[in-house]
């Protein structure tokens, strides 16, 4: 995104839990400021060294342990990368219960660190149910070795849970259990076209009933989305006629025609109560790739224009389109959106993962202007706030969101976590040997 | 059980958050020890007044909020019922995504607690992935309130984590959110018999596959849990003839033609391959509900000829049954276990939640006698420290196990764990007004 610009002189590469524990330790007596990084992929900066930190890199714990292939749990380091280790479950009939574009690079600690969400967690939930045991190094090199690799344990409070999202805040993650899923054969894609977003509620609403257990997919997109990836990708859309809103459903079950019956049942209903104006099914795995890429290529196809502004965001659903006319509304009043070259906004889109009310709401620029910037900041943080959404859905605080955080979280909240983050790497020593070494000028 | 025996001269009813943030302020203020209280049903003390603490009884906090019907999150108190719960979004096509036993007396606050297993678990999977927000208040009064509806929220340290399976004691949980999956209109049940183990690993490793998405019940029973059920209920076994091991599998989806057809082909296959020696599908509700006896009334008959050790206990499953085995061998070893009634032991029992990997250990006795119990622990729980097991799967620590918890943490971690308790809810007080008065003398 060419957003941030790191600087550092010193990058470490532990190839042990033992050596991630005696840099902390050394780095925590010398006063060091420390940042772990792993695959390089987040979205919002937290892995990278603002001033001068040390750069700890994960890359060289990269071993697969043991996987049980009765119970499904998979025992990796958190230098893994996301991709290689999805591959070694699948070749025993598993999937890892996390997917993501980053996935060829992105190290599964880093996932687990910004409790990263992705394309699969409408099905397989989030990675506080399936991380089943951690090993995390504290920043005074203590090692928490909490590698369990049951489903259930209740002996006493779950502290793995804190380090799920902290953003390398208060300690560096080396090693996980990971519950994974039965992998399913047979997999179906539907496109359809709407004509209002009450209507695409109504499908989401229908497409869970009759889906149920296989729904693995439910994507928005509106309008202007497909026009622009149209006009970058010069190609025919799926769907004939223009639609104020398109909604991509994915099925992943065992068994295919059981899995296509369903889809066929959801779609006869749909379209017979006029829910849904148009749709496609994809006939083979090649129609489903391009299905997807109408849904996967819009956030690079608008920024074809000049420069986007990007917010992933979380919103109740029967509110959650209302941000993008809002915005729209409040930069055409502003005079800055217009179709020609004088108006420094070509539009205002919103896309993303309608099953997890996770809205990406991109604003499309003909170049940055500091007057867009006013008119979007602080109003889509407050536009959230008022409909107690997150100002952050999945990508995390890093340096990006640090200074919004209050948008999402009471004083009470920043407070307690500010507490937490004290508890493991205080930042006022007085006389203590730590001073807020893990990744500073970030998170809270 | 008869295990425990409460002592209390107070028994507060707050009946709002507010209520119970006076009530905890007022409480810290004067160092008295307080018991929060959800429906009493758990089974290892945890919510009963060991000396003279207040009773926090959150029996008139049994709102239900709010329930978003697209998005499937339902904003309820915390003194709700869970059979309350469940059947308010029963009425609405969706499934609380926790059963147990004790659902009709039991409350969610406790529920969440306890961090509750239970039936659901294999399809549904841990509340630390299904309770969305949390209004929770800190024994100083302070009220954190992270009530969040949404499924996605990646701004800050997940603080609610560490009051889920906390037992009450770092705060008291006041209101919840939680993520309800849609409910399976069908659902089928097989009952079969098999020679061994190794079978019974076969199997489930074959219903994963064959039955995927729409497992939901994978339970194990050995040749004598039924034995004595039979004994105690004197009807007819669901198998005619006698086999080692028994698994109830439970199927429940969306289409019931397509469940079946799941389920005969998981039979076939698992019947010519010789991994089931023999095998019955129920045929309506009422023999669905027949067949589930024969695995639910097991703890209940063990109890017939006098008295039984319970024993609730996690280990990797290729290891989960040995145990049985070696405690079986050790108690004939000892002269403990025999037919007639000058051994004490009648016999030890395995059956559990194996899709979770969950045994429940059942030691079944004419009369109590402390030979016994010397020749069972700690060999039962040195045992599962061995396997890396769980010496607490889905009960909890309470008062019963928390001198034991160092066989499934090590001190690091309790070290850790004293920690949090000591930031929320310090027991020395050095000017501080807090005295570790949440639910003291349990947990760790």
């Amino acid at each position: 995104m060419h957003k941030y610009r790191g600087q550092c002189r010193l990058v470490l590469k532990p190839a042990s839990t033992d050596e991630v524990s005696r840099i902390l330790r050394y780095c925590n007596d010398e006063m060091l400021a420390v940042v772990p990084q792993g695959g390089n992929t987040g979205l919002v900066g937290g892995s990278v060294p603002v001033f001068d930190e040390i750069v700890v890199n994960m890359s060289r714990m990269n071993k697969i342990h043991s996987f049980d292939d009765v119970g499904g749990c998979l025992v990796l380091d958190a230098g893994c990368i996301l991709e290689v280790a999805d591959q070694f479950v699948a070749e025993r009939g598993y999937v890892f219960p996390l997917d993501l574009g980053a996935k060829g690079s992105c190290h599964v600690g880093g996932n687990v660190a910004t409790n990263a969400g992705g394309l699969r967690f409408l099905r397989y939930g989030s990675l506080h149910g399936s991380v089943l045991g951690m090993e995390v190094v504290l920043p005074d090199g203590t090692v928490l070795d909490d590698m369990c690799t049951l489903r259930k344990n209740n002996t006493g409070y779950d502290l793995k849970q804190l380090f799920i999202g902290a953003e390398g805040t208060i300690g560096i993650i080396t090693k996980l259990s990971v519950l994974c899923p039965q992998r399913s054969p047979a997999v179906n894609v539907a496109f359809l076209g709407l004509s209002s977003y009450q209507k695409a509620q109504q499908a989401f609403r229908e497409a869970k009933a009759h889906l149920s257990e296989i729904l693995s997919a439910f994507e928005l997109m509106d309008a202007k989305s497909q026009q622009l990836v149209r006009a970058v990708r010069k190609e025919k859309h799926p769907l004939d006629d223009e639609h104020p809103f398109y909604c991509l459903i994915e099925t992943s079950g065992s068994n295919g025609e059981h899995d296509y019956a369903k889809l066929e049942a959801f779609l006869e209903s749909v379209m017979s109560n006029d829910v849904v104006s148009d749709g496609i099914v994809a006939q083979d795995a090649s129609q489903i790739k391009s299905l997807w890429t109408w849904r996967e290529s819009v956030p690079e196809c608008i920024g074809h224009w000049g420069g986007v502004y990007k917010y992933d965001v979380s919103i109740p659903l029967s509110d959650m389109y209302t941000i993008v006319d809002d915005v729209k509304a409040r930069l055409t009043e502003a005079g800055l959106l217009g179709e020609t070259d004088e108006y420094p906004v070509l539009g205002a889109v919103g896309y993303g993962h309608m099953g997890d009310s996770n809205l990406h709401l991109n604003v499309a620029v003909r170049r940055y202007d500091k007057k867009v910037e006013q008119a979007l900041e602080p109003f889509v943080y407050e536009w959230i706030e008022k409909r107690k959404g997150s100002i952050s859905a999945e990508h995390g605080l890093g340096l990006a969101k640090k200074n919004f955080i209050k948008y999402s979280r009471n004083d009470t909240t920043v407070g307690l976590m500010k507490q937490i983050k004290h508890l493991y790497d205080p930042a006022l020593g007085g006389g203590l040997p730590q001073n807020g070494i893990m990744n500073p000028y970030k998170y809270i």
